[in-house]
């Protein structure tokens, strides 16, 4: 039942086609769906966001990847798919020649706005050059989502010259992403030095004892730093949607 | 070496006793923790937090636990005290005369400004009522710093309809604590329904294949809902700061 | 919003004196809990089957169980509390004095119907008598919840002269609930000899590499016989639950 | 020895030709195979399933599994073969004209009797479409064993209203099967809906700390809703063969 | 059905009471218990092994035990229960007056032919002295059950001249239990000195990343030398009865 | 120093070259690898076993295997390579034209005494035909042990009839080797139904939470049946091993 | 056979008493503890380390332990108990009235040389307070084994500058030893500060997903910072025994 | 600002050109990279190790290698690629032709100062053949730091006479590196037998339980022998990086 039969039964209400307690008993059936209020709010995180369903194409075929994301692209002015191989790019590109390829990330994305004016407060960090695609991904996302997002990587614990250089940036950031694999340490020590939120995104990064990321994983779960926001190993897009749920926040006064 | 010396050594520059070079020298040698800027850092942060230091009492001494609180009361108008069993304070309540305890968050605390005003924002959802000590703890914790926080218990997912329920209460919120055990699915719905952080606590409730909270633990670090930050097995304290952090700025463009 | 008000506002506007835009706005709006057909099925649960809430007691204070259980016994029939200790118990038994406490199953209930006619179909197995309490605390639930239940103990695959023994029993239940601590392989044994539902039930029996039953929960997940459900580990209440359900199935028709 | 031996045995002793004690003698000795009732009681188990031996193609080789399809056939009038690849299929086709195979769930299978009233009942759901294989398996194995599949996919908890729209069928089912990887929040959500048993089918959908799957195994086996079955991950077959003796039980009476 | 009424029913057929096809049916129903086959074969253990059941006196109460332990005796020769806690046997001492505790492998046994000649070829070997409680089980074991077991303490891997000290009591022996915690190296070292069949018996010993004999286990398993049998954590009592079939196996053709 | 060497130096005390503490002082000193007894003892065990060096060719060049192969030829009867795959087989086949590629073990070996008379007693037993890697690997080493081996297949828990009707073959072997994957139960059965040793051998046929063959290793060690022995997953090799000490065990005896 | 024999066998063949070969023969057969190499490379590390044997006091009786510790201060000047309890000390302590309780590190010892010169070079280093009890068995180990040992404690990655403050400290040490649990991020930290070799010591302080020290022993496993030693959870005296063993190196050239 | 800046900062105040006050609050704001202390450090230990970074080439691109290896090549004497796979190799040979592959430690590296005089002290071990990888990779790092190193391979714990022909190497050494898989118990025996520091590094050669080195990981780290320095698993460079630190220091007062 959409919200044309339900006028029309409300407009029989009215004008005396049926009483009041047939519509009492056809309103307790109302299946959810066609309650509007749901159908809202679905619509007003879409609003919000700017995409309402974003891609992971891990798993899915080819066909169905460019299926969706053209279906998406017809109603959205921002589109993503996310852990996109350069096999499966290679393989949809001639059918998505607006779409854009970044290749660390491993993300497909569309931009109909790309100079809208973007809310500052975003900073990802990362420990070492191999957690790039991990932090890459959070970087693209937080960006598609309206946040404008600033970067230092290469600044892992064991050479903390590296990252007390960039203590002003660190200082100056509303939320930060912290991508680390290995041991995770650089999460503790980051959120020991600001006062904003600091999502940890622990990455595979790694070998043995790493077992695939549950080292840092668990590492930054523990982490004796308070006000640390954890999310699953590799998933990029996560830290970056927190991270833009989180700035939005900081900007819904902003302008008020 | 602090400021008082730091000056001196400026003023016997400035008044020909020392060369640039010593001076120099004497700079390069300073150790770090008698430099402002970091003492400083320090200070800022216990500003903004409105306590310096949370004790973690667990695996501490009765003895210890109440030295740290009241050296801490002396220089604090809010103290915090967690994992503070009921036998441990049986031992140290004759010390702390003015101290509250808080049986069901397990917590100590100390409030000198019950009265201010608090920022709203906050809003802690649990599962079960077995999952009340952590979210007692968080909401406590949130509430010290300065949040105020409405709190919704006993809405676990197999029963939707007592979750649907406070729908409003739910949207209205700028950031959610969603404490639960067991398979641990409350926030995964909680996210899909609000457009605000979500904070998972998992809790250790349950027993076999849960493995002290494990498989909650789990469930909510693969959450289907993005925007889903998860902090450790029963850190009430944790997701309480971190609700803090996150509300707090949501504040800090609010008098802007 | 109540069913009153829902009214109210259809009389209002059968009555001219609100218009349909008003009230489909108003509907919109609905919070998801004033809708009947919530409450009714919740309700519509509880007359299924036959009590609406089951006391999992550990880790709630005996005050608390004595206090929900006095609640539950004055608007149900049957009332069922799991985990009670015997010293939670002894602690409460004053305060109940019409529940009956079964000492095996860790179980106190309550049944005003004790004599009704219970639907047959439901057998509980178990490989060792130390699986007892997890034996027993599934055919207590089933019992309670409507059905007859028979049982068979310490039938464990090493002797398997015990099991077969009883191989026309095991052929004329229509769910056989299946106990095994240990390496677990009893349901794949039974499950093989059947072919009814076959619940797997998990206990903690065993020391070493059983890992607090691990090794006999993941036998029973692996199972080489099909057909074998899982709860898990020590999970009597779900095994006999999910026994009800099943058997209540075979009944549905029965009368028809 | 066979029926036929065990007769002239009897027939001997009928008619002198063999002692009362040369009888006894043999029967004691008699391998356990030749009893007839070990027999039937397979063949009996055949006769109610439709297919004597399901074939699991993985680790076999495309020769053995397409020997053994052809002798099933013979003498079936289902066969199935589960995880069989694509590549597998293409190998083996030409020996195989008469079967069917199914991409998604690949399978392999064969129905001569394709237009045979189905028992109607069993509800296949997914939380997403990576879900298929599973979910799909499961359907498979239900409609060849003789029951009505109905499927309900994509309907995720991180969307409440896309599961809620199905309340109806959902509500109307003898025994649902949720597929879910990720959190594997589903069934929880929806054994909390619906008073029929509710099977369990975890995925290995996922990434991460998903372990593959394991994060939505252990948050099936903690449901914390009653009646929940649990079976091996992507295990859609189990699933399947589940809900079908459970829905045959339904029908056990329906005709009587 | 026992072989008498087995035999009575063969009487009738030899006598023309009964017809072939009756006693065929009857024969096919037969339940498999009553196969004197079956019967013989669990006797016949019992025979070989001196005592039909062990007593696993952990998660059963002080009654049960005692209760068991005198039916035991009053067929058996030699009766064992393991796991006996000091508290326990304090407890039920009274009512088994001719049984002996042996502390340290926490067993309570009765040997009524103390002085029959036992088979030589079982050693026991340890690392250390902690690992003496699985030790003394096995040991015992062995030995009630008829094995000459000679014991081999403290010769642990970090001091390999303590080992090789021994080698020619090693090289002498038919089976050897080697029990081993923490690292778990023992039964490596010891399978490289000799012929014989090794039993690697971790224990739990070990604190940290021990995980409660999880490490030693898995160094058991996975020792380079070849021939090494592994059984379950503290399981002194499975070693030893290994050790005895082995050993039974060497003395079966020594007297023939 | 060897003998040689070592008899010169006596000789020099003897004749007056030497003084007592000189030869003394040389004695000390001895590398260990000089004395004649440990040596003795390793050509010891090469004289028992048959072959004195086993190659386990994963992670080995095909040229290394090919090379340790043709020197083991030169000096050993029997030669052993195990988990040689296809490919590896096909690179060295050229120059190893004796050796007799076993593909279903992925063993390559080579027996010059093809007819030399065996020593009976093991039995090798798998659960399914996926099981046969393992299983032969198990067989054939034994036999290369010189033990003489019975094979029994796919005779899994999940149709007890199957194993039953091989009773008379378990209760007559002295050792049974039984490899089984999934739910690893089979063990566990047949050791209750002989007294003979039982190696159990866990393979990682299965999927899900088989976790690659953990399932299957748990349980066999957590086996409520006393007596058996189990190995590493999918370790053949050492089953058979094991199995050949043991029977060679049984054998010692037999002639005397 | 201890040296005197041997001499006396020598003296023989030096007198012509025995001949080569008889000699020969006894020679072949010594058994291995009768070499005085062995023994004397036994005693030579008593002699570096100071002691011949440590008391790991948990799982043992007061009684052994206090006896033990009785014929260990016979012949040392320093002797050490690890894992002591208070309770134990109670029970042991008049026994053993010159032994010294160090009740944060749970060890008790004797030191005859209080005052002897001890090698600088050693820091031991904590993240936080409750790391203490590893801590300071490591610091009493290393100092027991004669090695000046200065400690710094809680400094923990979350607050930089207390660290940092330390850098001199931290630079001029020889081996440091990190104590850390929680996170474990402290010793990556420290190593990337100094060129000397750090001991990583995982503690089991923390909770949750902390599982008993396992996140902080992987953080340490998987440290980006080249140069971390590592050992068991909560092993002070590992980590204090390790340190000296290196710093001995130090010296071992010092005074060369 | 870098030390320049500095200065001219300090010559403005001692000229009379800014207040001491000006400069308080400029230094209370440097930002912590102009220290010099702090690149001091860094360049000193870049000077000290002879390589201030190693280029771990797993997880990077070949482009990324050869360029930062060309980079490194410029300004340092010795470089070191570890991960670097034949593919990888072949294609940035061309661009590296002063570059030596050392294909079992899969490792490029240069080294202008082939001839330099080396530290003697270093021994690495290994307990199999295939262990080499690992092993060679620590002795590689190790020799290109600066040290001597020998190797002894092949000599497990399951053929002690391998170990003990070496034992005046082994007692010689000043730091060991003892490289093992399977079940890891070659660094305990060593330990035994040695007192200097042993580093023990496990290796992820095995299969079925080893879990990929796990099981050898464990078992180091639950050494019995004290004195163990545990790394990751295959990681050989940071045990050969752990063994320079440690023999460095035995150096540094050598030529005092």
């Amino acid at each position: 039942m959409d919200q044309e039969e339900l006028r029309a039964l409300l407009d029989g209400l009215s004008q005396g086609e049926h009483t009041v307690d047939d519509v009492l008993q056809r309103l307790k059936a109302l299946p959810f769906e066609s309650l509007d209020g749901f159908a809202h709010l679905d619509h007003h995180r879409a609003l919000r966001t700017g995409f309402p369903e974003v891609i992971f194409a891990q798993n899915k075929s080819p066909d169905h990847v460019a299926e969706i994301f053209q279906r998406l692209q017809q109603r959205s002015k921002q589109v993503l798919a996310t852990r996109v191989t350069p096999e499966m790019y290679a393989l949809i590109q001639p059918r998505l020649p607006e779409a854009t390829y970044h290749p660390t990330a491993r993300a497909l994305y569309l931009d109909r706005e790309p100079d809208r004016k973007k809310r500052p407060g975003v900073l990802v960090v990362s420990a070492g050059t191999a957690d790039l695609p991990a932090a890459e991904e959070a970087a693209l996302t937080a960006s598609l989502m309206g946040h404008q997002v600033e970067c230092i990587y290469d600044v892992g614990v064991s050479g903390l010259h590296r990252l007390l250089a960039h203590l002003p940036a660190l200082q100056k950031a509303r939320v930060i992403v912290v991508a680390a694999g290995m041991e995770g340490a650089l999460p503790s020590v980051v959120a020991g030095l600001v006062s904003c939120p600091v999502i940890a995104l622990p990455t595979s990064v790694g070998y043995g004892a790493s077992f695939g990321g549950l080292a840092a994983l668990l590492a930054m779960l523990n982490s004796c730093a308070a006000g640390v926001a954890v999310v699953n190993i590799d998933n990029g897009f996560g830290a970056g949607c927190l991270a833009a749920r989180i700035n939005a926040l900081a900007g819904e006064h902003e302008h008020a």
